[in-house]
């Protein structure tokens, strides 16, 4: 079998979430989030992000999660502001567009867009005299860590938290992958952080250990009525509890903050191992996401034990490829993967 | 604790289907449904469906489903023709319109329409000389069994198939409680008889034993892009192996089909000792679902001891009142809801 | 020729109008409805309507009106309270669903709804347990005068006014042939009522007398960015000046309220005679719409002479037919119909 | 009064139109495009393409055509490829994602896309693993002339066309300003060749002499159920003999020909002067708009005696204006202006 490093989302859940729901597996209670498990879960996570103003909503996946909060939060002659690169611009399949919104796009500098680009967007927009035949900003979308690993800092943030506040801007984060970038030792941005400074952000569980599932964290009463948009988009699980019992796993004992850190370590040490043998790293991260650009051939070469994904052609003869770890990802799997590059 | 008779989805999976999730939980699989279990499941459920001309597509929820299924069959101009009562009109949140769709609807007969109704619909609206300005009928929706718990028959269905190949409609049957369906003596239509009358269909897991889960089952290629569509409705699960396993366990020794025989057995006692103790039985239905009149002074009495749920309020003192068995229902537990009603 | 009796909307526009037309048609102005004639017309409709605090947005045609104030008003969660024959539930060709919104319909009464009915429908809905798996009434659609030609008394329509504040719904009045209803002795509601009572309404032009145009009067900042709004829907005229030149006609010697007078004399007329001759009058309504009830033969025989529009089928022999009076119809006309009929 | 060079939608429309809507203004005819001047001009246009198995179809508005065109020829998982300047992505207000579809851009150069452009986007997608996660290229907007005034020539046109074979995209053309397209010298494309080409284009009438209007020109069939789309879309006039009216008074002499002549030669005759007097000419383009970019105090300046349009801030001291001639441009405000300039 070949060695799995192309996605951190290969295996089903962590050992103590899928103990959990076992455990919780025969006991009766009511659907649709209302069950102790996931009120427990909501309660949990308030007090991870420090803060009790908050409302937090379990669904089902990542792009489920943008869907409804962008779909939710713009009104109809407005569109979110997304680095190009942004999951919602790229890999949804047109999701927020299907929602009637426009993805207003600023060009990515390693994943990342930066206060003063939003600012510069944001003032040409409202010098232009044709404004009101344009779709209007109404909100910032960004990742943590983004689509290429990086990390924003606390700083970029709060700039960016201004700029919003001058123009009026949501400030929403997805954060598929927050654990990887609470694990790292170049974050300097605390879950209590993120939920200050961002109106909306969700903490990722499909990619960081859980079965499946996000916990969206908003500003309270930012969105009226969500129970039913959520319930609109199809959104809405029956058995919320089975969301519940996991987000309470992740965050009684602080698991959620730990989980990634050896996928972390294990990218670090891979990074220096691909470095030392000469290869290109395309985007240098800090997270558990590396990309590399190899010569079709040595590609095929490798995907013969190795399982990795494709990220895209950089020309005819060669592409960039992305090894993931996991917070499944073992010492020895790391070590086998290193041998073979 | 209270009786737990509000609905069928009240507690985890059905010890199975848990211990095959428990069983493959570490084993390493691609995402997005390309994984051996999903492969596994779709061919399974083909043959239960005795048809290999099929495309079988497992979602999470069955409000996702029917949007989704809508969403991608109806062209823009095209409307959905429903019992008023169907779940899509009713019950999801406006999750069709949502999707640009009319809902037409037709006056419903114990949760039932007919082909006559169905025909008389497309005739009049092909005789009306202002048909053009108005939302043309492109598919059938039904669920079977439907929301008050009755089941279409044979012959019931092959005469709606007739009249949607008369008027060139698509037939989609949600089969959220299926397995009730397929479980009960009065029951004529087999799972190989829904795949052939039907364009499409889903076996629904939710309410008959999944953690989750729904299985689309369409007609080869009916609906191109379907892959995409679902990634664009937030509904594509990137462990989709979570749901491959669950319907490998449904179907692979038959326990989908006997899945829900106890809880039609215990409905019906609970039925015969509801009519000898004098309550007013709704909507006389085969399947899980006993609607019950009751005062509202008997209701607040009956709910110290058991959960059910609300169905509607039929005059200013009077409620009706759903009691629901499910697979998980004990003999204890109907035991000790005969004595208390 | 045949005698012209199918619509209101079967020339072009009242001489005064097209007149206007021909006089401005040299001037340059700014476009978009920046130009002074759209202002001036704005001017004339709220002095009209007794009220400054009101804005007023021309647009070009009745179903653009009501998709774009209907869309605009309401939120994702919500839908709009319609009888059942409103033209935006039958003849808009599903232009409210395609904006994602639920027509939600209450039977009506020759065309009307009670504030009665619309009080049962809040009701039942806030004391439904789901209610929060349903779509919301967030406002209230009518027309005046109604689809069947019939009128809402003030009374009537303040009674509904009340209930809408009840339960936080807009209201919205679609005044497609309102010079009818205005010219109509039995019409008790002022410009300045309906300006009062309403949220939101619209001064139909197309049917009574513009070469196309509708005027949309709201409550001042009811919406806010509309003109974007407006300009999404692709309902922006560039010329906007055509439709200030058309209402500034309307509203400047008070042309609109006397346009419709000898179309509502003539209906009358037409009326009597209809009955005199033993026809079966279906709606009985007093403004310029006369709906009757005839055999198939007999109808085939009038269209040999007159053009009158299909109504619907009410059985298999029988037709209802609609005959329409204009601001146009001649008494010679009316003669000629008679002695035909 | 300033010199009105601001846009081509500043006056009524070309006397020869304004006579033929009075002349026509009483007759009575059907409505919503059935009436006999509609189906003249819908036969004047097949001609004037020198093809009957087309469909012609009377809009409007340019947005307004260009959404019911997109929404109506996109499946749902599919996107338009356009340039980033074109009209549907930057001026439209969202038009496009507000009917779920999203807008591919690629960066033009002086308003044009290549085929070669597009044949790269093609292949990259086709040839990305995640392509079925991603939107689906599914037709391509151009406009001719491009909103730079510049115009694809027939080599391109067809190079375009054999791309999207390849790749089965479908081609439609805005045409908003295409007299001005046709009246160049340096054009080498007509209009039989733009029907051959495209799949839909259309022919504008508001910037070209119109009181408004535009002609929609497709391949026979292409689009089923159009006539509803467009009701959908509150896209049809009640009274469509007036656009009926206008496009045969176009057609019929050849008027639509000739009618932008004058302006074109203008245009050539102010840039001749603006380079003279050393003014910087932004996009060299060949029909009727000309770009400039000026000190903002020279702006100010040329503001007090001279409308012209806004077009970009190019930097903190310079903007791009755009000077527009018309169909009814005279030499004396052409002298005036350059007297001006």
């Amino acid at each position: 079998m070949k060695l799995a490093f192309a996605s951190d989302y290969q295996e089903g859940a962590h050992p103590k979430i899928i103990e959990k729901l076992v455990e919780t597996n025969d006991l009766k209670t009511t659907g649709y989030g209302s069950d102790p498990y996931t009120i427990k879960a909501s309660e949990l996570i308030k007090r991870a992000c420090g803060n009790d103003d908050l409302d937090v909503y379990l669904l089902v996946g990542g792009t489920q999660t943008n869907k409804v909060v962008i779909d939710s939060l713009l009104r109809p002659y407005e569109g979110v502001i997304s680095p190009d690169s942004g999951h919602i611009n790229v890999h949804e399949a047109g999701a927020i567009e299907n929602g009637g919104h426009k993805v207003l796009t600023i060009k990515n500098e390693k994943g990342k867009i930066s206060s003063q680009d939003i600012k510069d967007y944001c003032r040409a927009f409202y010098a232009d005299q044709n404004a009101s035949h344009m779709v209007k900003p109404g909100m910032v979308y960004l990742s943590q860590p983004t689509e290429f690993g990086t990390l924003y800092h606390k700083d970029e943030l709060m700039a960016i938290r201004e700029v919003c506040d001058e123009y009026d801007l949501a400030l929403y984060i997805d954060g598929a992958r927050l654990a990887y970038a609470l694990a790292c030792d170049e974050n300097d941005v605390s879950l209590k952080e993120l939920a200050c400074i961002s109106d909306a952000f969700y903490i990722g569980g499909t990619k960081c250990g859980a079965l499946f599932g996000e916990a969206l964290v908003t500003k309270k009463d930012l969105i009226p009525h969500l129970f039913t948009l959520i319930k609109q988009h199809g959104a809405l699980l029956a058995k919320g509890r089975i969301l519940g019992v996991q987000f309470s796993a992740f965050f009684e004992d602080g698991l959620y903050l730990d989980i990634a850190r050896s996928a972390v370590v294990y990218a670090d040490k891979i990074r220096d191992a691909l470095k030392e043998k000469g290869y290109k790293i395309v985007y240098e991260d800090p997270t558990n996401q590396i990309f590399i650009e190899v010569t079709d051939q040595k590609m095929h070469e490798l995907e013969k034990d190795i399982s990795f994904s494709f990220w895209e052609k950089s020309d005819e003869d060669h592409t960039v490829i992305r090894i993931v770890t996991s917070w499944s990802t073992t010492q020895a799997e790391v070590d086998d993967l290193i041998a073979l590059l």
